[in-house]
């Protein structure tokens, strides 16, 4: 079966979110699932119940958060760039059936890695495995590569209204 | 803390999937979560890593791949109906702080049940709990009374090339 490359991009909520809801079911299906996390240092709440499931999930970022690409830091850079080696290696090894690539679109944004990049980890993508990638500001060539592209668009969001982050439902 | 209202709507893939991931946060979270799925009867593998999870899913569909408000039957009408007590009741128990009602605004397009159903649910939500409502077509009113709407937008679909749903992926 011909594993397909997903985007998830877009201002709105959902994007990492949806990237795990599909990790869920495909492992309902006994598939086998990696996630490796770029920018993501922090510590969010699907961890633990990812572990819990068994999913392999490596984080490629830092305590920082990065909201501008004049904030980011050489070690976030560091991260980055180890976080490709080794999601070329995962790619490479043909073990996973389903990879998720959470925020790699916006690393580009924010130049941690390069969209050159990004379309060589999908042209060593193993014919079966479906791929997924999500962040912001996809690059268009990425866009015109991938098989099925979602953008969540912000219509309403409490942020706006000066709501804090929560935990259990943003991170 | 306060739970808010989301929507999460549109014609492209993740819908169902953020909420699914939403789920698997607030669990990592020690929350306490139900989902309740309008409209689906058939086999989606996430039911059995929901079931792994110890969460309480609650299906009011049936086999029939409802398309159109014609090709709805009197079975699909009473699982929804029943659905909408079954929900009334657990939003009342108050016992969750989690809620996805899935598929329940594309219902109201297929007249499953009304706007003004849906608006009651939001009306007895505990205070402390979330809830999240999926589907297509989500009415202007839902929207209004929602804090968080998410459109999710397809930009590019495989379907449209003509690949069928496939195990592990899209169901």
């Amino acid at each position: 079966m011909k594993g397909y490359v997903h985007v998830y991009t877009g201002n709105g909520k959902g994007k990492t979110t949806a990237s795990i809801g599909l990790i869920v079911r495909a492992l309902g299906h006994g598939l086998k699932v990696y996630m490796g996390q770029f920018m993501k240092g922090q510590k969010y709440g699907e961890l633990n119940t990812l572990e819990k499931l068994g999913v392999l999930v490596d984080r490629f970022g830092t305590e920082n958060c990065i909201i501008s690409p004049e904030n980011v830091t050489d070690l976030d850079l560091a991260k980055a760039k180890e976080g490709y080696r080794k999601v070329e290696e995962i790619l490479l090894s043909k073990k996973y059936d389903l990879i998720v690539l959470d925020e790699i679109c916006v690393s580009v944004y924010f130049n941690l890695i390069t969209k050159e990049e990004i379309l060589h980890l999908i042209e060593i993508k193993p014919e079966e495995t479906e791929l997924i990638l999500t962040g912001r500001y996809a690059p268009k060539e990425v866009i015109e590569r991938a098989d099925l592209v979602t953008e969540m668009k912000e219509i309403k969001h409490y942020y706006n209204c000066g709501v804090m982050a929560r935990d259990g439902i943003e991170r």
